[in-house]
């Protein structure tokens, strides 16, 4: 359920990393979190040199023109150790699967209630559930 | 004010039914929320086979190639009975705009309080008024 | 870290007006938030006139075909008097800039807490300290 959205830089990734990108994300999930294999719903976007603006410098990383913003809707419930988790995850698998630098990765994890998802048939299958996902 | 994102594969859904797509979020709001039909803030995404990426069956659900994945921000104020009753208009009024099967909806309400919107002009409107919309 | 997306109407803005708005979006977090000019985080996309719709006159704007969608990711300690200084700060920076009326400024400010942010290196930068930026 945690939705991924990644902003990349237009033509600095080929077909094959977007997807593997897209797998990547997924994979974090399950390895941080624990989460089915099947939960996977990922975005990507690319924008143009005139429409991705990603300081090179600050707090002390050394970012190239790879660098991406990575957001992700995440439940609500989740403390601040399964944050670290999920993002320390995200950047191990970027890494492995498409080259990406973990100084390349910002990351935002927007807390989003499960009550607020639905999968499908216009239902929130998780309201009444106690938190998970 | 709820303002809505719908991420749709590239290529399944023609100019018409994009523009029905719009209105058919928007007129989500008037049915299930009671919110003015000028309250229409609307943004639709199309992305590649290599840029969005759903799982064809988690939860149950039997998802097509026209599967899209809808992010609102929503008032904060709203309970979870008003969140589900704008999902399930939200897929009755896709399916009846642009034939969408309720299976290929994924919806994430992103709960956002009343005081950080502005309608224009750097103003929160509605910061200093009961929650509404 | 406050991160900023503009939704722009396509073709309504040049290369050099986007790169303006991009200026823009972080000084207005330098002058209003005092937050560090090197804190520069911005996703700028455009939609075709069939992917964005937002209403000409709602809350009695005068918004034209250039009218925008802006969200921002902003901490969630943020008061709302921060956040009404950011929105006014948004609009005259970007009017400044690329010539934008504040009537063609829609924005939402989307609480995100400082945990939720990774910088890079797959880490929670901002997690053990006291709120900032």
């Amino acid at each position: 359920m945690p939705v991924f959205h990644a902003h990349i830089p237009k033509g600095q990734y080929s077909r094959e990393q977007k997807i593997a990108i897209g797998n990547a994300l997924n994979r974090s999930l399950v390895v941080a979190l624990n989460i089915p294999a099947g939960d996977r719903f990922v975005m990507i976007s690319e924008h143009g040199d005139d429409e991705l603006f990603i300081d090179p410098t600050f707090m002390d990383m050394k970012r190239s023109s790879k660098a991406m913003i990575v957001t992700v809707l995440v439940g609500a419930h989740r403390p601040a150790s399964d944050k670290s988790a999920l993002m320390a995850e995200i950047c191990r698998q970027l890494e492995a699967a498409a080259d990406v630098s973990s100084d390349d990765i910002f990351i935002a994890l927007v807390p989003v209630p499960n009550e607020s998802f639905s999968f499908g048939r216009g239902i929130a299958q998780l309201a009444d559930k106690s938190p998970q996902w």
